[in-house]
């Protein structure tokens, strides 16, 4: 891989609840050279925030990467102030799937992540990707604390929500956005450009049993990581597809963030979250009454919604890994 | 057409809002000797519960079957007592597209229309199919009239709801579910098999202008009557396919009742209507997360939902008219 040029390189803040999906997006993008990871956050969701950061510090450490990119832990309750379920069994009790997770070298910063998400975009106006793999309650927080956030990011992508696809969490929604459907509406809602990567397209990138044993068999410890922590997630995910194999959430976000995977299908369209108590609580409505006739865009609109990529990506992942 | 004998025909009890293709719908079916419509009832919707009576009533006029099948009037109110907007872009002013429709030779009979439904399936119990193209606001009267009514049916079928589909009254919703959600919860969550044939299926049967014309240079009356009435809705599907077409909801829902159409695809889940305030009320939720492994009976589920024909039933429609 050639190294690139620091004014070259695509800045990138990442907010997540650092379970299995989201730690292999963290190993995917601090494998590329191309990218410069300038913060990550962390929210409850998968686990705690406390918990997500734990785990993003040892993410850290097994891509030799400790202390060069700062931790900021952030939400443990949603943007309304509620504790919301935890999916431990998804990604396991501690969020890695089981895998063994050491203390850490490095530390959690002192600022909290919404402090740290507007601190960076303010210092580098226009320059930062926020990437969201988590429940949306820091970048709500960071919104209310700097209103002008939405004109200081480059741009939003955020892995979350099902447009046409069923939920995962309930039959309308999708976990991330579930997790808190009043952060994701304020974040969904902000004047900037949003990305959504919902289950229609995540759902469709498929890592079979066989990619992640050529991770598990691999001289790399990054591979072998990523392949023992992919182990508890094929376990969950075989009650989904019936067989051994995962889907790839939060780094195909990660992928479409930085330019790696463009969209085969996408709309930009209004996107309503329903904040209502009713079945379809969290629910990413979609106005994609248009798609009978081709129209993609809508007035007005700002959220593009990613409803399909080509196929094969996860074996762009597994290359990546196997090359770490 | 060969006639079928009387033991071997279908019973049917139609509620419908005679609009556009509610007619259409009716008009295949009468041109049908296997199927013995036992009682045609209104309900508001496309337009009110009255004139979808008269509308009716002109139907059986054209199709020469005046005064053979009875037709009665029902709620012009949603199950809670509310008034909602009516459809008249869609089917016109007067439910049929502003073709002429003169005062009919018929007229409604003394029941209400919950009442003609009850009454017939206690005479003929297990016997007669319902088929509810408009809101469920008659239907779920019915059950509240005679909550045994679901052991006197021989079966239900429904067009309404958008499963994976978008709606078209709003970005969620179809418009007859969102006309009266809660008659919708009522009727689908009822201890009957149901078969719910929503947008996912109809939109995907299109029918075409050249098909139309097809049916305006007919010598049969009755076709030419579909060709005029079926003007004005492609006028407005034109604005939703981008070309003169139109969508075959109510006419689909009637060939899969009657097992002219066996659905390609369709699951046998939980659906649950919303019937909150928010943005996905009248939405019909589908529990399809068990659609990755191909498994489509839940336990409980009592409702099969269609996904997909096979396409091509468009032509179906146009040769039985032209034959009329």
């Amino acid at each position: 891989m050639t190294s690139a040029s620091k004014a070259d390189r695509k800045a990138l803040l990442v907010d997540c609840d650092t379970g299995i999906d989201d730690a292999i997006a963290l190993l995917y993008l601090l494998a590329d050279p191309g990218v410069e990871i300038c913060g990550i956050t962390t929210v409850f969701g998968n686990i705690s925030a406390a918990t997500a950061a734990r785990n993003t510090l040892w993410v850290l450490d097994v891509a030799g990467r400790t202390g060069q990119v700062p931790v900021a832990e952030g939400s443990e309750l949603t943007l309304v102030g509620e504790q919301t379920h935890r999916t431990g069994d998804v990604h396991g009790g501690e969020g890695l799937g089981g895998a063994e997770v050491r203390e850490p070298s490095g530390r959690v910063v002192g600022e909290s992540a919404a402090e740290l998400i507007v601190r960076t975009a303010r210092e580098r106006p226009g320059e930062v990707h926020l990437l969201a793999t988590g429940p949306l309650t820091n970048l709500a927080v960071a919104l209310r604390l700097e209103p002008k956030l939405t004109g200081l990011v480059k741009g939003v992508t955020v892995m979350g929500g099902a447009a046409l696809a069923p939920g995962n969490i309930t039959p309308a929604a999708e976990a991330n956005v579930w997790h808190d459907p009043e952060a994701a509406q304020a974040v969904l809602s902000a004047p900037w450009e949003t990305t959504l990567v919902p289950l229609d397209a995540t759902m469709r990138e498929v890592m079979t049993e066989d990619q992640r044993l050529s991770l598990a068999g691999s001289r790399s410890a990054v591979a072998r990581f990523a392949a023992d922590i992919l182990d508890h997630y094929m376990d969950f995910y075989t009650s989904v597809f019936g067989c051994r194999c995962c889907a790839c959430h939060d780094v195909l976000a990660a992928a479409i963030a930085v330019g790696d995977v463009v969209p085969t299908r996408a709309a930009t369209v209004r996107v309503a979250v329903d904040t209502s108590p009713g079945p379809a609580r969290g629910a990413t409505i979609c106005d994609l009454r248009g798609q009978y006739k081709g129209k993609a865009k809508q007035r007005g609109a700002t959220c593009t919604v990613v409803l399909q990529t080509a196929g094969g990506f996860p074996e762009t992942v597994v290359q990546r890994l196997l090359r770490t």
